[in-house]
């Protein structure tokens, strides 16, 4: 077998896990109901990978990763543009709705299944669970200090934002009539002008 | 056994299965794992209920009833108060947020495990969730209707108060600086006057 066919199948391994851990959780999936999917023998899944578990950990990792990637982007973006925290807050918003749009199950396998990683791991997602929530809390007191936005607590308003972003998965379908672009404008230009008629 | 004690060991094997639901997921939890924790012999849980999935449908449809008596309470001391669409908006986030805080475990089998539903028992659960976002989507609508509220979209600002209640689950901590409550008041005061500086 060669390096990239390896790699490929691979590939196949995770996207097929991936697929049965959020149509039915991690728990029930066993390395057979994977080896299934893929007409395989479960046995030879493990010339590729090690566990179910490392599947489950490379999962959430790189989904972890991948939000991280689109909220730098979102800030360089925003700075390039001299956009402000307006800018870098809807474009933080949009890229972070963008990744749960063009991979719905990698979002609920993250927001589901990454407590089943043994401690080790757990707290290793934790840990980058908890930069990008600083990172939002960031850019709201940054907006405060900048004169932009109003005094609220950042804390507070950071888990409204991410609230929005990360219940995005329950309800959001690519039928939908709104773009995961248009959802994120829309959500950021409620959370800046609020709902009250002055 | 008298009828009492039938409904007391019922209560407790419903209590016992939504706390596995919750820590490992419909799937991987057995009648065995339920009555194990019990203490009970797995045979003698036929006596009070008939499958698993009556247990898992019970816990989703008393969680759903739950929380549309919350928001009909929420209304109702509204429209007793004559607070308009802010008071009503408020009282149904607070006491959205305090079911949350109560049930724990309720909410993350309520939003992680109802799909798990034969089909006839998810649509059941279903149209109770859509009545319950249309009712949002009214509350918002009404207070645009009364002047209170800017011409928003109802349907998307209804998803993104939904998202604060929802997320809620996933952060909060009884042992956390704020009550329900408190978070409650927060999020609404920042979804009514918005982050922007005017």
């Amino acid at each position: 077998m060669s390096g990239t066919a390896g790699q490929n199948r691979r590939s196949d391994i995770v996207a097929a896990a991936m697929a049965l851990f959020s149509e039915k959780g991690y728990h029930s999936t066993s390395m057979r109901d994977i080896a299934d999917r893929l007409g395989l023998q479960a046995g030879s899944l493990y010339v590729h990978i090690r566990s179910k578990e490392d599947v489950l950990f490379e999962i959430v990792d790189e989904a972890a990763d991948r939000f991280a990637a689109a909220l730098e982007q979102a800030r360089a973006e925003a700075a390039a543009r001299r956009g402000g925290p307006e800018a870098a807050l809807r474009l933080a918003v949009r890229n972070h709705l963008q990744v749960v749009a063009d991979h719905l199950d990698t979002a609920t396998v993250f927001f589901h299944e990454w407590k089943f990683l043994d401690p080790d791991r757990r707290a290793r997602i934790l840990a980058k669970r908890d930069a990008y929530e600083a990172a939002f809390r960031d850019l709201v007191a940054g907006g405060i200090e900048a004169g932009a936005f109003r005094p609220v607590d950042p804390r507070l308003a950071a888990l409204a934002v991410l609230s929005l972003c990360n219940w995005f998965y329950q309800w959001y379908s690519p039928a939908g009539r709104l773009s995961a672009g248009e959802v994120a404008d829309r959500f950021v230009d409620l959370l800046l002008d609020g709902l009250r008629r002055t």
